[in-house]
């Protein structure tokens, strides 16, 4: 194993700082190229280092998914703040708090119920607001219709108060459920296209709409032409996971996150070897449950990081994996005796889910050694 | 809402004071009728006030999942402490280090491989270990089976060392698939009758094996005889959760624990209501979905913890969740408008994933006032 690794307390959340910086280059290579800036989510590595690496300055436009990460992240020098979420009345007094503070926030909504409580906290006491309507592009979750005439009612509305509105925003979270490269292409059309019309809309009405923003990592790496579009939200990409793997997103040799563990036991009658790698390090989340390959908890590797065999982790309780491989009936078997004490890494199938599992990332660069970068969490 | 509530930011994990104070009575009713005494384990709370409440005197004997709640438990005054975990060779030293320090630390092994690495640090270092091996009583997970005659040899190699073997464990984690009550009470029987034929082994051969130690929650608490039995490990019985109701271990109205989150949009033409409580806040866990009823991502309840028609968290993104009637049919229909900034609880498949979301307890108490008790977490 690697000399650096072998002094990590396990579990332990490892960051592979070239491959993260080669996903980086990707996504900005391809931006660059159809001509639209990044507005990267930072929810998925929550952590200064990391966000810093995503630009040539060390700072610029995020997207955060709690008022905690836009605190701390102001706080590290980032001003110019998109709040994922949709805002809601008892986080009006924290919004005014940073934006007092000096933040650039952007707020999210997308109905009349809320534009009238925002309206009216507005008015009463005096406050500011920059919002950008939420559109629906894909039924995934939340927005109104690209097509809806409650988008210029609100922004009226809105307006009325002395609120901005900005533009909108959507995210094709559909497109995570992509079976081809061909379907991401064709939701990156749809995510594109309902923001376009919905910003048109809004210009019709006498909005200017500066700001037409979509984001989700596959539909960003495959969209073939962003002409409306003025900026590109997606967090995963950074590290990237099983999950985009699954979908042909990325190939498991860019996954840059990675789970360290330890051989703990046997049950050589079954083929298992158990793991200090539970759900606690793992996390619950089965995204590829429902893709082509499932990969079960993860992928198992060996400390370098290849591939061992056709290894996964099979079952996760809160302390203990059980690492076997994919197919049941092979697995009896399987010779591959992994002595107790062998380190292994686990690739996760959700980046966001199993880093949120630590405190921080143990970073390995080419030298072999590694430094600390901490995370935050909560909201 | 409750006054109480309406000025905890959400997400937030809320903890009722007497549900918790009501599971804990009745699990040591049980045992006491049983004449077992328990040994807690503190996975589920990993926190110093609720495990303080398991206890008359405030501290007993209890069971760990990680080195790191070892530690922090021993800072707070616990002294006897059983680590659940199958230790490996990384943390020969870390267990060394809480022994020097005056934990009465129990250790776990099932292999003879771990068991000769213990030895062999064992007479290295000069250090004494106490040790239980573990039993397989159902194919869940780890351990030797009861009638291996590697029980006897692996206890000889480390008495050798000068390490005390000091009996057997296992846990009967099969028993959270059962289907009855009857099927529980037959694990209960299975996991009781594995130890003690392997505790019988070890005397036939000259080892006293004064601990004969089982847990799990069903089968802690429908066990009808616990002859031979020396301790109860069981944890999650302290805030139960649907998984547990799903078994008809215990009601939805025993759930100690519940995400308070807030609403903050709607799709109407769906019948979905979106809240702030994603995966981030109410953990990945899916665990009712091989039950009878499946869940979601849990029950909603209104702000006093009341279940509302039969609503549940259909769908989880990471800082979203999707609030919808169990029954697709019947969502389009649902009248129910839930306002924007409308408080709900959400009760948990699994305390244990819930809680590791996060940080600590809002604690309720009859009176509506509530203080707030931290957790720990990592390795």
């Amino acid at each position: 194993m690697p000399a650096a690794l072998s002094s990590i307390e396990t579990p332990a959340l490892l960051l592979d700082h070239s491959r993260m910086d080669a996903n980086i280059a990707r996504m900005r290579t391809h931006l660059a190229r159809l001509g639209v800036p990044m507005r990267p989510h930072v929810k998925t590595s929550k952590c200064i280092e990391a966000t810093r690496r995503l630009f040539d300055t060390g700072v610029g436009p995020i997207t955060v998914s709690t008022l905690r990460e836009a605190q701390f992240f102001f706080e590290h020098g980032f001003t110019d703040i998109l709040y994922g979420v949709a805002i809601a009345p008892n986080r009006f007094e924290a919004t005014a708090d940073l934006i007092r503070a000096g933040v650039s926030l952007k707020l999210v909504l997308d109905s009349l119920e809320t534009a009238s409580l925002l309206a009216e906290y507005a008015r009463t006491h005096r406050q500011a607001f920059d919002v950008l309507l939420e559109i629906d592009c894909d039924g995934h979750r939340s927005g109104l219709p690209p097509d809806s005439p409650l988008i210029v009612e609100i922004a009226q509305l809105l307006r009325a108060a002395g609120i901005d509105v900005q533009g909108v925003m959507t995210h094709a979270g559909n497109s995570y459920d992509s079976r081809s490269v061909d379907e991401i292409v064709r939701y990156a059309h749809q995510e594109r296209d309902a923001v376009v019309v919905a910003a048109r809309r809004l210009r019709e009405a006498g909005f200017a709409a500066p700001v037409v923003s979509v984001g989700s990592t596959p539909t960003a790496l495959f969209a073939d032409d962003l002409s409306g579009v003025t900026e590109v939200r997606a967090g995963v990409f950074i590290f990237f996971d099983l999950v985009m793997a699954g979908l042909g997103v990325c190939t498991q040799a860019d996954i840059a996150v990675s789970v360290l563990t330890t051989v703990i036991g046997h049950q050589p009658q079954k083929g298992w070897t158990i793991v200090d790698a539970g759900w606690m390090a793992l996390s619950r989340d089965r995204g590829t449950a429902a893709q082509a390959v499932d990969q079960g908890y993860g992928v198992v590797c060996d400390a370098n990081g290849k591939p061992l065999d056709d290894l996964i982790v099979i079952a996760a309780n809160q302390e203990h994996g059980i690492v076997a491989l994919r197919d049941p009936d092979a697995r009896q078997a399987h010779a591959l005796h992994l002595p107790v004490g062998t380190q292994l890494r686990i690739l996760p199938n959700h980046a966001c889910a199993t880093s949120a599992q630590h405190a921080g990332y143990r970073v390995l660069d080419e030298s072999g050694a590694h430094e600390y970068w901490p995370r935050i969490a909560g909201w």
